[in-house]
């Protein structure tokens, strides 16, 4: 392709993350760049989309010269609008992110930067999501920058398969400090809950979810594997959710 | 086994859908059922949790004797704090839905039914999720409570393979009129989406999310064909999105 590429850039964090704009800056000149981004904070929102409610949508010049909008939607919302609404062409290519905080393993399920991504990857565009192992609202992003970047460079140059995107994690610390990437599998991890319970002053019981994610995968090809080795993983995903190892089993069973 | 199986139950339309009656309904008698469900409509959630708003936990007699909560939170949710705070042993099964519409194909990253089933495959428990291809609130389930029985039944005497879930899609029709069920894989589908857009009262600019559901997939071994035939579709769905078969081809890559 000569043409110029287009880039999506979108995130769950919203469009005041210090992530998102170092995102914007990881793709300066790889093309033009087009921001659609919540309006509101969206962690863990998953692939949701907005059914019962009306969208929003809004000029911002938080990027200056880079064309940007706000959504009062979720990520794949942001995603949507942005393709059918929004941009005078497809997309040549989506990229999420920086997230505040690890969507390594099956944190790819609850992640809305990562459901951005496969909601790309849906519509047959080249898509993915960037996350940061840092919660802090002003990390250090110069590591993503430089790995955004050359991955976002990787995938213009070469495509992706249809029906994937990448979720790729980078760990804490200094481009020196990082000891390069690794193509992984997502590993097998799950959040052990603790609700933490409390009473509001008229004496309602309330719950916040919190909890602490265990890793039950000893495998050595995982993405949790990688980051603690001090790689940033590269997970292709693919929306295809089917087990199909398991589709001839089911047959053999008699279900009446 | 001999103890009896616990079987918890939940959905996303709410604990006052038909659907939820009549998966209750479906289950009786095979083990001791407490029912853990939204109190708002959840359509569309995907695998939102909620993170930064409490949750609240409601007791309801909505069903009888039936042991059964609401709470305020996301299909996800109520998965979780059925597991860690209402439950006192973990549940044999969970089932959900059973969903007003189709949560074939690629629906199952948007369902909010779908991704309480994902949950409980995380959490390694055997669950399934039951749709019916029908949005009215009226719909005439009793097909669905027929193959909601025998499918749930199935899975308490067979077991499911760890990481696996079920994704159960049950045509509009009579049982008569249902040719039977099948084992799919997950159809490639995508909506093709178109906003509505309209002016507030006041000038401002909203918009609807709306679109047609286009399926790309001339397979005749997807739930979208199955269903289309008059059958039951039976996904075996898994948790791990990695596109297994694109590491080595990623590994080729010169990134840098």
């Amino acid at each position: 392709m000569n043409e110029k590429p287009l880039i999506l850039v979108t995130n769950d964090d919203s469009i005041e993350a210090k992530g998102i704009a170092s995102l914007v800056k990881a793709v300066e000149g790889l093309g033009d760049i087009v921001v659609v981004a919540p309006d509101t904070v969206q962690s863990g929102m998953g692939h949701a989309i907005t059914i019962h409610d009306p969208l929003r949508l809004k000029k911002s010049d938080i990027f200056g010269d880079v064309e940007a909008y706000t959504c009062s939607g979720t990520p794949v919302d942001c995603v949507k609008i942005a393709i059918y609404e929004v941009l005078k062409k497809r997309p040549t290519i989506i990229v999420s992110g920086v997230n505040h905080g690890s969507n390594a393993a099956t944190n790819v399920l609850y992640s809305g930067t990562m459901s951005a991504a496969v909601e790309g990857a849906i519509e047959n565009i080249p898509s993915i999501g960037f996350s940061l192992l840092d919660f802090d609202k002003d990390a250090d992003f110069d590591a993503s920058i430089h790995y955004a970047r050359i991955i976002t460079k990787a995938v213009l140059d070469n495509g992706l398969q249809k029906g994937t995107c990448l979720n790729v994690n980078i760990p804490k610390g200094t481009i020196d400090e990082i000891k390069g990437y690794k193509i992984c599998r997502q590993g097998r991890a799950y959040w052990a809950d603790q609700f933490d319970k409390r009473k509001d002053p008229f004496g309602g019981e309330y719950f916040w979810l919190t909890g602490e994610y265990q890793n039950t995968d000893k495998g050595e090809d995982t993405d949790l594997f990688a980051l603690d080795q001090g790689y940033v993983s590269v997970v292709p995903t693919q929306f295809d959710m089917t087990a199909h190892h398991l589709i001839s089993n089911l047959n053999e069973w008699e279900i009446k």
